[in-house]
């Protein structure tokens, strides 16, 4: 008999998050599940790791095959914690998600969801993020139940090439709608910031930052385009920050 | 006449940090400098933004050619408000840093320095980010003068290309030590974590997160091999995450 494999699951939405108990619902028949997830909402800390206080850990559940933790740092916190604290080893299969808010395109780079799969990846773990574009609290993750189930059979049945983790971003529409899978790149994009300025009582000014997303690019082979045609966008991405096109002509600078 | 170029400064140290006041004092005889650069130490925040509260400037210097401000923001928040709200457009250039402490191999991944020059290339700059491999306060920066100098004065002159900017990792070693500057790719590496484990006086256990760096790869052309062979490293990066070489393989899974 084989092993069961063993499962994290984390989110950047906290523990409470509904995304999160989807996905943990979706996951459990595949193994054994261990959850390690922040205690508040961690939406756009990005991949931070905790230096200045300590981390604490919370145990929320623990029953056959499955236990759960709130911790009170980043996603990427939770990872590490999990795996050398928790665990005390690496997880076969890492899960992030389901976000409340897409992280197709740039939003990648801000996204604490992707960050715990990177993460994972970086541990050698096989990992994967989902994310609905919907940031509402009550977004309607069952529409997409079925694929969602079929990336994560897959993502166990084949494992992720070294260095490689997937991105995987769900429109926000029925059930019947939505065409199928596609594997494609990241989409060119940017935020295009507004700050909204006020004054405090004291007379001092203060700034809330808010922004629009702008896509900047047109290819039919992207996150974006996929979505924008009812598609679940998988993009399989790595942490190789190198722009390769660029080595030769920023060396005949210094030559 | 042409106009001086506007060329933002900030780091993830702080604005009273040293390696701050080096590369301020390097950039000034350039065109007009404004820093714009966080209140207290930022150091693991990564590319994380401000939503929870709001954000405040406080202006430091004025004079001509010269402004400086600190944010109690975060790297990425310092650019955007800057461009913004403090100079009501664009700057020409960005620096970063100089960090007190490598951001070679993996550590661009939880860099707040390299997290402010993706902010300005995002949004269409010019950008560098250096940092010196030593982590302490008083650390030299004065070696390798010269050869930031260059760097920048290659970026006014040359610019990069659309979506590239620059991560400089500079070996803390005598200034007669250094062989030059080596355009070369991200080096394969990871952290290895370890967690100290602390009671607290009301009995609960907490975590304060140490770790060491692996490198995982032996190439020739890379920051890593390059710092340790008395090289400034100088690597071109992007923020297209996509892992093209696994585009092929993930799609034959859905098929």
């Amino acid at each position: 008999m084989t092993r069961k494999p063993l499962i994290l699951v984390t989110n950047d939405d906290s523990v409470k998050a509904p995304g999160l108990r989807f996905l943990i619902e979706i996951v459990r028949p595949f193994g054994k599940v261990v959850v390690v997830a922040p205690d508040r909402p961690q939406s756009g800390t990005a991949h931070a790791v905790t230096v200045n206080h300590p981390l604490r850990l919370h145990q929320i559940a623990k029953e056959k095959d499955y236990e759960e933790y709130s911790c009170n740092g980043t996603p990427a916190d939770c990872v590490k914690l999990a795996f050398k604290v928790v665990l005390k080893r690496r997880a076969d299969f890492l899960f992030s998600g389901i976000n409340h808010g897409t992280n197709s395109s740039i939003n990648i780079i801000y996204s604490g969801t992707m960050a715990a799969v990177f993460e994972g990846a970086l541990a050698g773990v096989s990992s994967a993020g989902f994310s609905l574009a919907d940031y509402s609290m009550d977004a309607d993750f069952r529409p997409s139940a079925a694929y969602i189930k079929e990336i994560v059979s897959a993502v166990i049945k084949n494992k992720l090439p070294e260095g490689v983790c997937l991105n995987v971003n769900i429109p926000s529409i029925q059930r019947e709608k939505i065409k199928g899978i596609k594997v494609c790149r990241q989409a060119e994009g940017t935020w295009q910031e507004d700050f909204i300025e006020r004054t405090d009582p004291q007379g001092r000014k203060y700034y809330w930052m808010t922004g629009v997303f702008i896509k900047t690019g047109h290819g039919k082979d992207t996150d974006e385009w996929a979505m924008a045609h009812n598609y679940i966008a998988v993009v399989p991405v790595h942490f190789d920050f190198t722009a390769n096109k660029a080595l030769k002509p920023v060396s005949n600078w210094f030559s």
